[in-house]
């Protein structure tokens, strides 16, 4: 077997391993496994060889295509996978900002028809190619920022044509970008405002006409909805998501964000893969995912631009739930970092560098159900690696909020950032 | 005149003119004096021409050296200018991260001998290329986030000697970045421990034979002092800062970040330039800094990542005083970034972009006595410009948290930031 790339005498390769069956929990979240003089041999996109420098050069029968690169004193970590994001949407909303400067909350804002109608108008209005172009660019900031995995909901078209027109604008994507790509549909993300006083009209078109035709051209993996006070209620929302179930999508839930409305109960008693926010969760339905396996999805970076309190990472890692981390992409929240959401999930969630890193990376996997394929450094895996100008794990929290990615590896792309002429 | 770069088609160049000789306040900090469809000649480092590209280009008599560069829809402004940095210091301190977590605050982190006691022993033990060395990676990682002039103070030597070494390793990145560096003696930043129960002893040291070696030999043109409660109180503080006056250096202040102790006040008495950190001046000591005009620096990443409140910047603001932003990168606060500055100033501090926007250039280049060459873009000013990814102010804050850098232009140089094989 001669490999294409080898990485070597990395300073610290934090493999993630032997996590591929269940999301890491408790713990587990600070054990990342790490070799020291670590190498990884990268072979048609997949990692091939996983050890010491030495153990994986004595394993090599010939020379790589490639020269071996070499990383000391580095931490190697996972590609970041985003577990959620809005990434896909028309125009910008930079002049809804004067309202947050002003206090409002994000529900004042949506009552005022700002915030998620504003941007429902332009995404209608423009085109598959528009949205294609705003989503890649973002997706490129997310690559340069370590990102290599992006789920990507719709939900900013609220209408047949203009959900599907997202859907597959994502799928453009995965033909200009290595990363990988993973969409989940959300015509449940808002009632658009021709449907204001008839939601159980939209929840059916949901269910009736949108969820059929995403289904039938395998246009998403997950269905997600926004179950919250004044949007989706609980029994809308289970609605949905047990039409979605049944035609074979797997589920996530933006759950008590807002107010506590038992989002997190539903997910858990769905099956739910997810279910994300969790700010106001009750200890129950937390217990509930817990024995579920429903991942809590946590998105601090909503809970800063917001300025709400953020959701209580401790008390969910006591319980033994599995925890992921993940930007929140969107409109309300533009911030693709994955280090900056790692800056809050440690600075204001308290959790630690080593557990921001499992919920960011494997357990990111986990809840896009592809905690066999991504998420850790195995072979077998895909050869996503980020290589940090980083000597440990605490540093990447010490140095905190700033992109300290010095080489990209995405399904075996070797990319290097660089500032020159 | 041959200029020997133009930028032109610029989508919004703001370049913040016409505040040379005094910091901006109140409503003018929102004035970004913008030129749609901008364009600017440099030639020898220096800004030559700017006006709208019809403008310049009908100026020019003959063609620049290089061709032209386009910049459709982004937005222009002047490079950041830090002007509150602790750069060079040995070591660094992902763990004392674990004692953060545990909520501890930094003076009792101070108290148990971590945080600048355990850096003190680091730089002390570098030599001086290690610490420029070290210094030079968050430097050109400062760059890479659009800043083209970094302040960096002493004062994790806290001797003679070491106070020298650490202002030496500045000036040694003089020759090896395209950055401006203004160097702050700051011999009074902590009491060492060898003068624990001799504080008189190490203020006479400082006095008597630290200052004078620095303005012998040039090597700082500020001098800053940490007066807090348990460091330097506000009669030591008086007695260094007007040894240093004495001597011709420039002043600045550490004023009142943890206790109401009237540093603000002192500042303003003494007609230091700046005061900074101010979470807990009194108004009638910030109304004496707006009489002086004594500007006010704040550090809102300080506040990030100690978890405390925030300056009042608002308050400040509304009162007339000229507001800076700086990163205050130290050992405590590892984020080199002006943007995510920038995304504190707006969320937590409740700026407006283009507020935050005066107070990262051309306010911070007063705050460095530098409002005459540098922050603004008009001719005769050393030629650092950003165009950045985003195609108006508001979006800059919209886009929070990430660098939007696309090229940096530093004295004449254009660097441009880029993923690729």
């Amino acid at each position: 077997m001669i490999p294409d790339i080898v990485l070597f005498h990395i300073g610290q390769l934090a493999t993630l391993a032997g996590h591929c069956d269940t999301p890491k929990t408790g713990d587990t979240l600070q054990e990342l496994s790490i070799i020291e003089d670590g190498a990884v041999a990268i072979k048609d996109g997949q990692i091939v060889l996983v050890g010491t420098t030495k153990e994986v050069i004595s394993r090599l029968s010939e020379e790589p295509l490639l020269p071996p690169i070499e990383f000391p004193d580095m931490l190697a970590i996972p590609g970041f996978v985003d577990s959620h994001t809005h990434l896909v949407f028309g125009g910008s909303r930079e002049n809804d900002f004067a309202m947050k400067l002003a206090g409002k909350r994000y529900i004042e804002i949506l009552e005022a028809g700002g915030g998620i109608l504003n941007t429902l108008g332009a995404t209608r209005a423009a085109t598959q190619d528009e949205l294609s172009s705003n989503a890649f660019s973002y997706a490129e900031g997310m690559l340069s920022s370590g990102t290599t995995t992006i789920e990507a909901k719709s939900g900013y078209g609220l209408d047949v044509e203009n959900e599907v027109k997202i859907l597959r604008a994502v799928e453009v994507l995965r033909d200009k970008l290595p990363s990988e790509f993973v969409s989940t549909f959300m015509g449940a993300h808002a009632v658009p405002p021709e449907y204001k006083d008839g939601v159980d009209r939209y929840v059916n078109l949901v269910i009736d006409e949108m969820i059929p035709v995403v289904a039938e051209h395998g246009l998403a993996e997950f269905c997600d909805v926004f179950c919250e006070e004044g949007v989706f209620g609980i029994e809308h929302s289970r609605e949905i998501l047990t039409a979605a179930k049944d035609k074979g999508m797997k589920l996530k839930v933006h759950a008590d964000e807002i107010v506590q409305l038992g989002g997190a109960g539903l997910a858990a008693e769905l099956g739910a893969i997810s279910a994300d926010h969790l700010l106001m969760s009750s200890d129950d339905d937390l217990e509930a995912m817990g024995k579920a396996g429903t991942i809590a999805t946590l998105l601090p970076g909503t809970a800063f631009s917001l300025d709400t309190e953020y959701a209580d990472a401790r008390k969910m890692i006591e319980m033994g739930l599995p925890v992921a981390l993940a930007t929140d992409f969107n409109p309300n929240c533009a911030n693709e970092s994955m280090f900056f959401t790692i800056a809050l999930a440690c600075y204001k969630m308290k959790m630690h560098p080593r557990e921001a890193i499992s919920a960011a990376t494997i357990n990111g996997a986990h809840a896009l159900g592809r905690g066999d394929v991504l998420g850790s450094i195995e072979p077998g895996k895909r050869a996503d690696i980020l290589i940090l100008d980083c000597p440990n794990p605490e540093y990447l929290s010490w140095r905190f909020g700033v992109n300290l990615v010095h080489t990209v590896v995405v399904n075996g792309q070797v990319l290097h950032t660089k500032l020159g002429p």
